[in-house]
């Protein structure tokens, strides 16, 4: 086997940490890139490398150029009384891209995990409680993704606020385009829990 | 829609430019790096970044560490009088990992594409002639994939040649493990015409 220079070993490598990209998609895109220029491949490499840069809005969490991200600065929303809590900024995003909720969001940055080490004291827990006083929040809705961790981190998290506080969970059920047939029982359970009247 | 940050952004175009990578992954791969520490991101970037240090073998025009790569640094193929021409360093990997030529190799850079403004000059071929005639080859195996300017740059390649040196283009036909049925009708012909007695 042909042995190949240490500066390629290093670009695979480090490409085989991006998440779904396996030895051989990382050699593919290293071997395009050998066809690059050297001004080409310092735009990415330096685009990469300035992740670190990366600020979080000092109210929610969220990336944010300034202090605060462009929700928390949104003066129509950053007075809401309503708050979404979320795990993670891909999940803030996507509830944005719905364009239905208005109020505040809150990155908890995970959920209670013991066996992986994960605690109260690694979540932005403090942060939520102080804040929803704070700001006075009436009402929190809880868009924690249904799993073991998730519904423990929202029973723990309930045990923290005053009961004046209104608590949600977002509604789990069939979602829509898909189809009974395909679905896991514990979806088709939930569903069946969440009927409503029509 | 929420507004992201610049870094982000950046990060997203500069991973869009990767072949296999439209936004969508981009986007997934970014979050992910959102996570890591700043070595790990410095890691990544710089990485990148080396690949414009890359060497070329001053003989084959592979990647390599030093002045040669180490097919034509191994003395036991470098005075090989049989020369394979392949397009570029992936073709050449894989006919190397197939294990069956001992000879030495040399990387075009491509094949002729008039439209692309690919001519004989931007192409390797007064270096493939010079060391073809110094090196006193004997056999040229142009491994030149199949295509309409894959053909032509072998036709023009043998024109560039003295007559006594033996000039083979590698076979076409149905691949191991190929199914006629799902072959197209070009790969069938040129099965036909390869046919060997029995």
């Amino acid at each position: 086997m042909i042995q190949l220079p240490e500066v390629i070993k290093n670009a695979v490598d480090a490409l085989t940490k991006l998440p779904g990209v396996g030895e051989k998609t990382a050699f593919r895109m290293v071997m395009s890139m050998t066809n690059w220029k050297a001004s080409e491949l310092k735009v990415v490499g330096d685009s990469l490398t300035n992740l670190k840069d990366l600020k979080l809005c000092q109210d929610c969490g969220m990336f944010a150029d300034e202090d605060k991200c462009s929700i928390c600065a949104d003066e129509a929303r950053a007075f809401s009384r309503t708050l979404c809590v979320v795990e993670n900024a891909s999940d803030l995003m996507a509830i944005e891209k719905s364009g239905n909720f208005r109020g505040v969001y809150h990155i908890l940055g995970g959920v209670l995990n013991p066996l992986l080490g994960v605690g109260p004291d690694e979540l932005r827990m403090d942060e939520l409680r102080d804040r929803i006083v704070q700001k006075e929040i009436e009402e929190v809705i809880l868009a924690i993704n249904p799993s073991v961790e998730g519904d423990a981190t929202c029973s723990y998290f309930k045990t923290l606020l005053p009961e004046t506080i209104r608590v949600e969970r977002i509604g789990f059920g069939v979602p829509i385009g898909g189809s009974l047939e395909y679905l896991d029982p514990m979806t088709i359970t939930k569903a069946l829990e969440n009927r409503k009247r029509f």
